[in-house]
């Protein structure tokens, strides 16, 4: 028979103890949704926050970001608007904000944390003027933790215990949580995820979703108006897994940081090999510390565009992507750790000596 | 890591062969397109089938339907319109899809054949005037075999012999299948379905997508304009199950009708029951032939309408739904064979008796 479309009732128990657990926030496994992986989690996001407001027309980035969250907008024809957070960390981020938001225009916006492509991880500081914002605006934050307790400079994988994976949910009640199960539990072939609706949200009466929707909760129209209509749920025996992988965590059994930390000491050892080679970090800094080291890091060269380079570096046999492509201001590429064994980075500091070699800096 | 967006190797080549099998069309492998589910790729068809044409923004749905469906363009914001079948049936249906398809408005078109709710099999004769029609105005197809080779008059499930299930296929190039393993193979849990498209259709380009996809022709719009944004794929093991089944029937080392006829078994006991106690079948003919035992059937009582019959039978533990809710204009009740076991076929046959007793007929 086909899989019950709001979750199987272990899945939804154990997602909720997880969000307790790792995120020190109470939502209600009723409202912790499976999802075709957070691709559809993101997807049936935009479909219905572009619609809970007649008078609210876009939904807002922080670049960069990950490229296909605005091509969702796009291909439901959602206005998007955005902004690099590059010249706007800290304080600078709630003026920044507050002129967007102050537009009427913004039903909703979205930002990864640790943010895909530059592996900036926003503060406590920063989510709480997200969170102030959005409350006073009446703006719904969809925070994307796709890569969820990797900011490695902390360890965020004992359950119960502080510190917690920072999130805008300490801060304001107008938030839905994306979870992915690809990269924390590495589980991204069987498509499953956990869409994490606050529970004050979830209930909330919005009347425009009755133009589209049957339902005019918030829940019921991501449940019943996407969920249901995009695909009849997520495969079930993802479904057990995930819950099986959520229960180990929570029970302590299983630390994911243990199978995940590799990342961040390849990154660690990769970005030594680039900066010894002239390379500079592009995203450097969440404040004042260092950018930590984890799923990705960004880089440029003196003298180069992101694209120039792109091109440049393919000849030493090297490819990444330019940060062009993800909305950002700067001019680099985003390099992904995991698509490099250790054996294979003397290679590759072998091929930034040559590069270095062959484009001397000024 | 995730799944490859449009299909492992051999899904794709076992789903083309099956094609080929048990429908004698030919669609090369690389039109073979796994979703997470039928509603997937239905979902997929209509995002894409509403933006190949700006001049173009109505879909066709032949009446009585998967009231899902209609919802599924509703949400999107997709124009509908559609008709009853029950009138419109052999060379009647040429005047009637003629004047609709001649307003210009229309870009697609969706039936299920075998019918949900009505059990209605379009014949050869009536596939091929929608066919030469579909040709005619440029409308693409879209075929739901939902409940494939499940007309149990004839028997479809002998791979590369005839008779083969009907399709439009043979009579148009502007077509697409919904292949679904939920029904013929009952296997719904996983969601795991084929969304083929013609060979000519496939690679056809329609430049108006440009306006929300990145790619302009038909199937890549599909993949990298749908199946991607809205889930990256389906399932990794659950394509791999369905090559496998797939690979037994083309093989014919594993005949699905087997499993399945017993609905149709099923449907010819129940509906004696329902005949003998004054109940009329609804939709009732494919032209001149009795309509097929199968997953539903329709039924009605004299003096009722649809939804006042669905209250009146709860009183007796007879749970059903109307017909109205898909679309249909007769009066009558959607009964489906696959939630009824033989063992209670008796106390259902008591219970109809019970009805009759108390509501004569005059």
């Amino acid at each position: 028979s086909y899989p019950q479309i709001d979750g199987i009732p272990q899945l939804k128990k154990e997602a909720s103890y997880f969000i307790k657990n790792f995120l020190d926030l109470d939502v209600d496994g009723e409202n912790c949704l499976p999802t075709v992986g957070s691709m559809q989690g993101a997807f049936s996001s935009f479909l219905i926050c572009s619609r809970v407001s007649n008078a609210k027309d876009t939904i807002l980035f922080i670049d960069p970001c990950f490229p296909v969250h605005k091509y969702q907008n796009k291909v439901l024809g959602i206005n998007v608007e955005s902004f690099d957070i590059y010249d706007f960390r800290g304080e600078k981020l709630r003026d920044k904000l507050e002129s967007i938001f102050a537009t009427g225009r913004i039903h909703s916006m979205l930002y990864s944390n640790p943010n895909n492509p530059s592996w900036v991880c926003l503060t406590n500081e920063e989510l709480k003027i997200i969170g102030e914002l959005a409350t006073k605006y009446d703006v719904i934050v969809l925070e994307d933790l796709a890569y969820f307790g990797m900011d490695f400079r902390k360890d965020y994988s004992h359950p119960g215990e502080a510190p917690y994976q920072p999130s805008v949910g300490k801060y304001t009640d107008n938030y839905a949580l994306l979870i992915s199960s690809a990269k924390a539990f590495s589980y991204a072939g069987e498509r499953v995820a956990i869409l994490a609706i606050s529970d004050k949200l979830a209930k909330r009466h919005f009347p425009d979703l009755l133009t589209h929707f049957n339902s005019d909760t918030f829940r019921n129209a991501i449940v019943y108006g996407a969920l249901h209509p995009l695909s009849s749920g997520t495969s079930h025996s993802a479904q057990y897994a995930l819950a099986a992988m959520f229960k180990a965590v929570n029970d302590g059994t299983y630390n994911y940081r243990d199978d995940v930390i590799e990342y961040g000491r390849k990154a660690r050892i990769m970005k030594e090999a680039f900066l010894a080679n002239g390379f500079v970090i592009t995203y450097d800094k969440d404040l004042d510390k260092d950018i930590a080291d984890g799923f990705y890091f960004t880089y440029g060269y003196p003298g180069f565009t992101g694209s120039d380079l792109v091109e440049e570096m393919l000849l030493y046999g090297i490819s990444a992507i330019s940060l062009y492509t993800c909305g950002s201001t700067r001019e680099g590429i985003r390099a992904c750790t995991s698509l490099i064994t250790r054996d294979e980075i003397a290679e590759l500091a072998k091929r930034l000596a040559l590069f270095h070699e062959d484009h001397p800096i000024k």
